[in-house]
């Protein structure tokens, strides 16, 4: 990214999220008006519309395009997981990491129907962060580089970012972390991730538990929770939302995890994720929540919960549809169509 | 298409919808076997998985395949058009088919994205079917006639295809015909179409209302209830269903009027449109209702309300997605990831 200066504290970042740029509303009332002279009724094709707006107000010009959709994955590894609170091992993230490369994901054939570019990002997954349940997941500046990567990940001459994660264990740090940040109970916030079964479900909620009272004195600030809970694909994650919106590329989160990562920018700023559509609605326990919470509708609601950005790049397929519907249609005029009587 | 004969009369229709093939249930088991071995959690795709094992099933075959996408749009005109029930005036069904000849219009651009072979079917434009309020929209050899164009419509070599309709004032007569065949009271399936202010909704009810006293006597018989409300494209929606069906050929169904059109056949015949899935809750009122009265749970709701199978073109993404998903993905040895502990 052409962003001059990447933050090297916590406070850098705070400052680059409270600089974001608004969207362009001269742009988006471009797309209003001339939205009302294709030949369809008006208003007929309902949230097409909306999204093709929000589009040109987050990339900045009328028209808006989308011939290149950028899918940033970041994977993860967690001390955590050695709580057995997954239902597959953490090496699995390494083994996915490589089938990424090998174009055997589902992510992999999504990305091709798209015809994205696909960008994988291990982040040290030799190397777990913390345990959340006995310490921070991150130190500050493990943190602020993991933020940084992120950012670096994301490519200018994008048109959309999808948002995905890997990370065995990561939705035990996702429900901590949604817990911390946005308040209630665990009970409501963690679930099943990959499958696990109701014991190992308990005892899930009691690593979780455990992780937030250990770290109760950071609660109120968001980029401290977010060391405290991580991991670093979390931070990388919100470093891409925030580079995105420097960059004026809209962005499309994915299911739980990723949204809860990007939920710590509206944390720290009101509107901060407004950059930001999210795809489908999860089937894990908390995402319905947080979408309410952050007063995000998400595009659909298939029951997936796989992660790696696979509903996120099912989105890019219902925007680039906009996008060519709103380019390509003729006007009621060059059509020679009748209007209203 | 290549069944060997047509339909001469309703009983015939009748006949040919009795005889439709079931569903291939080996082929679906199949794809239930292999999608448990590929690289992600059981089930974590949700529907994606669901959608994919219905294709198989109504394709007949595994792996089934998404490669030639048909979108079949059929157009007609209404006599009850006269009585000013729409906001646009019943030439602008011509200038669109106009449009979708000259590449204008939503529908064009999506099947562009879809690669797909867009066939638009007007059905003599230039004469109306009957006033419904006044005398039955079709005679019974008009109605077959429409069925047999909607049956030869359909193209074999496709692997879906997509229905669509457009007409001015026919959501007016899908409102009528919807309340003849499902039962209830006007006011719960008469809606705004394209665009009508209260005071013309109220008239539009009125009319639909005249129109269900006059044919009462045809209650129950959803073919002579075709008839009576027509028009010319929602005989041709209803034989391309049941084309599709005898060719093994699943068929992504658009919004209000087109589901209304194809619901004939399940009245005919109770799961005669398990082959067909709905793309789209419309806007138009009556549609959420008519899905839960068929038990179809629509892909997503994007408030659309445009038809000529806008929505039916965007469902047709996600089939293919999830197809490309199943067949392109890499097993869990191929690929060297572990399984669950």
């Amino acid at each position: 990214m052409s962003l001059n200066t990447y933050p090297k504290t916590l406070s850098g970042i705070r400052k680059l999220v409270n600089i974001m740029p608004d969207g362009n509303l001269e742009a988006q009332g471009k797309a209003q008006s001339h939205e009302r002279i294709l030949t369809k009724p008006i208003g007929s094709l309902g949230r097409l519309e909306l999204i093709y707006e929000w589009l040109t107000k987050w990339q900045a010009r009328y028209p808006a395009q989308i011939n290149e959709v950028q899918i940033a994955i970041f994977a993860g590894n967690h001390g955590v997981s050695k709580h057995q609170v997954s239902a597959y091992p953490s090496e699995v993230t390494e083994q996915m990491v490589n089938n990424f490369a090998l174009g055997g994901a589902a992510i992999n054939q999504l990305s091709n129907l798209l015809d994205a570019n696909l960008n994988v990002v291990p982040m040290k997954l030799d190397i777990p962060v913390g345990d959340f349940s006995e310490e921070p997941a991150m130190s500050e500046s493990e943190c602020v580089e993991s933020f940084c990567v992120g950012m670096q990940a994301v490519d200018k001459c994008s048109d959309l970012i999808c948002i995905g994660e890997m990370g065995i264990s990561n939705t035990t740090a996702a429900s901590a972390l949604s817990t911390a940040l946005h308040g209630g109970n665990s009970i409501d916030w963690v679930g099943l991730g990959t499958g696990i079964d109701e014991n190992r479900l308990k005892h899930k909620r009691a690593i979780v538990n455990r992780g937030l009272a250990k770290h109760i004195n950071a609660n109120g600030d968001p980029l401290k929770l977010l060391c405290c809970f991580g991991g670093r694909e979390f931070a990388a994650i919100a470093g891409a939302v925030v580079a995105a919106r420097h960059l004026s590329l809209p962005v499309m989160l994915d299911g739980f995890t990723c949204t809860v990562a990007a939920s710590v920018i509206e944390c720290l700023r009101s509107g901060g994720l407004d950059h930001c559509l999210v795809s489908h609605c999860s089937a894990e326990l908390g995402h319905l929540k947080l979408l309410k919470l952050l007063d995000k509708d998400a595009l659909f609601d298939f029951q997936m919960r796989l992660g790696e950005g696979s509903g996120a790049a099912l989105g890019a397929m219902i925007v680039r549809a906009a996008c060519e519907v709103h380019t390509g249609m003729a006007t009621f005029d060059q059509a020679g169509v009748s209007g209203k009587k």
